[in-house]
């Protein structure tokens, strides 16, 4: 059975699954084989037994679940709905955003795969601008997103932070959202898991 | 304490928030006192005591935990993952399409809110092009979305249920998404909460 441990593993994977609504590894994600696992042709996916599981934030809090795990993904019920209110935000709002500019002005060139959408990329900007500011005004004071310690919440929204200082949009204006992804990098599960393929150069 | 059938009347106050990331009742939403809440400028937000929640599917699963549901949100590993699953996917993309097309085609002209955007309206029906075969495949010999009951699954899933005729997608090829929408208009839950808001006649 999979640990928390493998998570950000999972997160990473995020990174090649959701940005644009692209899929990056088109053709794996296409094979019948994993269609009848993920007829989204989406990245990650868990099989555990005879359970099929996809959908990133579900994947996460089962495998608390069956780890026993009471910190990343506490049982109380304010906790846990605080967690869940994030990982739901991240997904909808900021980290589709982020997602969508790593996809279309870094993956893109690094990958061969054309010039950017400059609509996606002005539609992602505009949700950036409107979402950062209630990120930064939650994190001014803390250290992580729910109760002052590490849970799901951090590992979902730090998924793309590889890529903030390398897509267009000013971050500076933000700087608990900075200091936050500071602290993030240097945390031990974040260096542990590798960020070594998002963090590697750009080919031209 | 609010007991889980007020749900689907917190779903049906997303109609008004999520579609296409417009706020109907910007006015209302931008207040001091309900930023002060919610920061997104979002509805919905429940406020219980000194605990403020947002995010709909978060709102929704607080609630059954609250009320110690066992049979809409169950504690059985397995099924809550499952649940969640098909909650964060709605979001992301069946209902995040479908609800961007009923804002842009049917409640702007209610409203009077100006002319379709014809790219976000083609966004959302290729959006809905590619994932609706998924929830057709998946309601293949299904009643419900999770384990042959309702659950929450069921209540998200089918937020945008009373616009699926009203907007410019053709659902006659997903014939099983046709009659799982039928079945939840003919529900208990559903009727009870009223639909009658969102199924009056358009303004022209």
């Amino acid at each position: 059975m999979p640990a928390p441990d493998v998570m950000p593993g999972k997160l990473r994977l995020l990174v090649y699954s959701c940005a644009g609504g692209h899929d990056l590894f088109k053709g794996e994600l296409r094979l019948p084989g994993y269609l009848a696992l993920n007829a989204n042709a989406k990245a990650p996916t868990l099989v555990d037994g005879d359970f099929t599981l996809w959908e990133t934030t579900a994947i996460m809090q089962y495998l608390c679940e069956k780890a026993g795990d009471s910190t990343l993904f506490p049982r109380n019920p304010r906790l846990r709905a605080d967690i869940t209110r994030w990982q739901c935000w991240e997904g909808l709002y900021f980290n589709a955003a982020l997602g969508t500019l790593a996809f279309e002005t870094v993956a893109k060139a690094r990958f061969h795969l054309g010039h950017p959408d400059a609509s996606l990329v002005e539609q992602a900007r505009a949700t950036l601008s409107r979402f950062a500011p209630v990120l930064n005004g939650h994190l001014d004071g803390r250290k992580y997103m729910v109760d002052e310690r590490l849970t799901l919440a951090d590992y979902s929204m730090a998924t793309f932070e590889p890529y903030a200082d390398r897509v267009p949009f000013d971050f500076t204006p933000f700087r608990h959202i900075q200091s936050y992804f500071e602290r993030m990098r240097q945390s031990e599960h974040w260096i542990r898991t590798g960020k070594a393929a998002a963090a590697q150069p750009i080919a031209a």
